[in-house]
């Protein structure tokens, strides 16, 4: 084992912070042990320096400014834990690559928006370099699987349940029935969703962590702009139950794949087989399918979030840092990274769809709204009518395979029929 | 990129073997993009120099000896696919390691049986390293989840479905009510067993898998003998049954976990609730539950075995070699492995567990098998007695909590009742 320790400087103390430092300091002769050499809490910052995080912190340099702990030369690798794509998180990390520092990071937005730059300042400058496997799905090492593990495959799809928080407001209207703004107040209260819950229910923390790994997947620079987003604040009770009826279950999926067009990236709720790979998963879980064309697929699922679970990604790549094990930031030279392609909306959304119609109740308005699917080039697979009180007739139709653009039209058509009490609902069918 | 290529020696032309020289030589651009550097099939060895295995192999070297090409001054890395515990396997590996050269292989029986002795001389060779990605769960990357991706977690406990012929077997009777010996004929017919069965079906096969990834968790030697190993061919078709009566599926569990009393490593069938992580596990897919204390629980799943997966798997090690990704063999320094314990077979073996009897048709045998646990000390969470049309009726019963060891005291006592009409049989039950 070396004698000389490997000095690591963390800014940031919150859950995952604080965890971190519970660790190195705690578990240090273990973690050493697996970094093959010494490892030492060098230098801190933190909002506060009085706060109790269970962890003595009286021997460690504190700094006030995060920037100058980042390129501070007593410390050998940078571990950024502020958070936010912009400010200071974004200048700590750019301060510690431009001094030659590799830099350990959980921060999702600042990858995904500054991804490529940051991955630019790191190659081109020596010691330098940008390791973020807390930024993606938590604990799960799905950085490394998808990096490292895959090297050698083609991969063709990146797919996954990105977001804790979704998938367990999803899980409780299965399970309790109730509406999505009643089961958000209640995960709020729980400390599962935060006060300003749009960044997890808007699906924005999920297509982050999708345009990650689409840039590792495809080789291409990231293209964070290019991901269609849309967050589960419009799922509906009637969906769900509709879903569970024909075997379904709703999942806020990502979805990267390679086609014949270009890379999709697609950030969605989609209906998914009940007991599918991923309509299997319940509660907080996060899962990633990782599909290329060797292994076929392989898929990781555990805890998404939290201290712990976090903190060992952080370690993880602590340990990478200290063996030397530095890959470029997204698996191939960043010179090499393919451009983003233009146009990425453009590519055809094809597969089958769930459309359910709030029919009138009056003869005929069932056949006008086949006629209207028709006519769109839609084709029926499963239809049903449901019981109902009021006087609107849910129906729920599954379509075979069409695009998108049909199902768009299709859906006008109905509206210009007037037989509908509300506005038709689709979503994608996803056999995951 | 460095102009100075890999010089690949590939030593067995099998399923794997082909697979992996396909990829590297169809898809070397892409490969040496991840590898950062180019990579070049040198030379190959394989039993057979005629067979079309679909790839043009002209160019290449061709050796008659494996061991030569192992040590071979022209190749920089040394691929070992021709399987085996010992023989030619193990020459061909050590000559390799003993020249200062990184080995891949994908030869999980090598590993088992002499796992510490080859990492010792890896570690003591400049230059050598030994990459075994491959002989672990085929093409999910569980070796590199493990060993790096959870460096910074205490590994509390190991456990997965490591075997698919026996995954597709049990799922196979749980589907159709078949006997076990019906069941492997026609896996056999399908190839999805071997003609000679028994490395899968002994649990031989996952008892390998789950020591080495025992010897990464726990940091510890190499302990194949320490396995206690039960396979599947004793798993009755009645069981099958009594266990979907019960929520529960059989799965051949392999479990390394961390006791007061050291580490215990158990292969076994074992009833696990069907809606759990392993019980879920249908067919020949494999699954590797990681648990530790920072992370909670992660588990991968994918396919254990093919070409592709498995080629994916050692084209991931080529390219961590490339990069000059070479961590001790076990996670930490041969040296620091903690040496083996003795009697790990004598760990308590402390769960509920599943009981079956078949009782003779006659009035107050039940109540005697019942005074026959109360007085092992085991208590019966669950009992049933089922329908029957011959002369016994089955029993089956959960205890709660207890040893093994009360349920062979007890086992023994009810055979001294000749209250029934064949032994009683028992399982663990594993919360997985």
């Amino acid at each position: 084992m070396s004698e000389d320790p490997l000095k690591i400087g963390i800014a940031g103390l919150g859950t995952v912070g604080a965890a971190t430092l519970h660790y190195l300091i705690n578990e240090n002769t273990r973690i050493a042990a697996r970094a093959g050499r010494a490892l030492t809490v060098d230098a801190i910052v933190a909002r506060d320096r009085t706060k109790d995080r269970g962890v003595d912190t009286s021997g460690l340099r504190w700094f006030d400014d995060p920037v100058a702990l980042a390129a501070d030369p007593g410390i050998d690798v940078f571990v950024e834990l502020i958070g936010g794509a912009d400010g200071v998180a974004k200048a700590t990390v750019e301060a510690a690559l431009a001094a030659g520092k590799p830099v350990v990071t959980a921060n999702k937005a600042l990858l995904a928006h500054h991804g490529a730059a940051l991955a630019e300042l790191a190659e081109r400058t020596p010691g330098a370099s940008l390791h973020y496997e807390a930024a993606v799905a938590g604990g799960i090492p799905a950085v490394k699987a998808l990096r490292e593990g895959m090297a050698g495959n083609g991969i063709t799809r990146v797919s996954g349940i990105l977001n804790g928080t979704c998938n367990y407001i999803l899980t409780e209207m299965e399970t309790t029935g109730a509406a999505f703004g009643d089961v958000l107040l209640d995960a709020q209260k729980l400390g599962y969703a935060e006060a300003d819950p749009t960044a997890d229910v808007g699906g924005f923390d999920a297509a982050h962590k999708l345009a990650i790994m689409a840039a590792i997947a495809f080789g291409r620079q990231m293209d964070f702009a290019g991901v269609q987003i849309e967050g589960i604040d419009s799922v509906s009770a009637e969906d769900i139950v509709a879903a569970r009826d024909m075997g379904y279950r709703i999942r806020l999926l990502g979805v990267a794949e390679r086609t014949a067009q270009g890379v999709a990236q697609r950030l969605r709720p989609c209906m998914t087989p009940a007991d599918s790979a991923l309509g299997k998963i319940i509660g907080v879980t996060n899962a990633v399918m990782l599909e290329g064309d060797a292994i076929g697929a392989t898929i990781l699922t555990g805890p998404g979030a939290g201290g712990g679970p976090t903190a060992s990604a952080v370690l993880a790549d602590i340990v990478d840092v200290a063996r030397g094990n530095t890959p470029p930031t997204f698996g191939i030279a960043a010179a090499d990274l393919a451009p983003i392609a233009k146009g990425g909306a453009d590519i055809p959304d094809e597969g089958a769809f769930y459309l359910r119609v709030m029919l009138k109740d009056r003869p005929g308005t069932l056949a006008e709204v086949a006629t209207a699917l028709g006519q769109s080039g839609v084709s029926i697979h499963r239809m049903r009518q449901h019981d109902h009180e009021g006087d609107a007739a849910p129906v729920t139709i599954v379509t075979h395979r069409c695009d998108l653009a049909d199902i768009t039209a299709a859906k006008e058509r109905i509206v210009a029929l007037t037989v509908c009490t509300e506005p038709p609902v689709s979503m994608r069918i996803v056999e995951s």
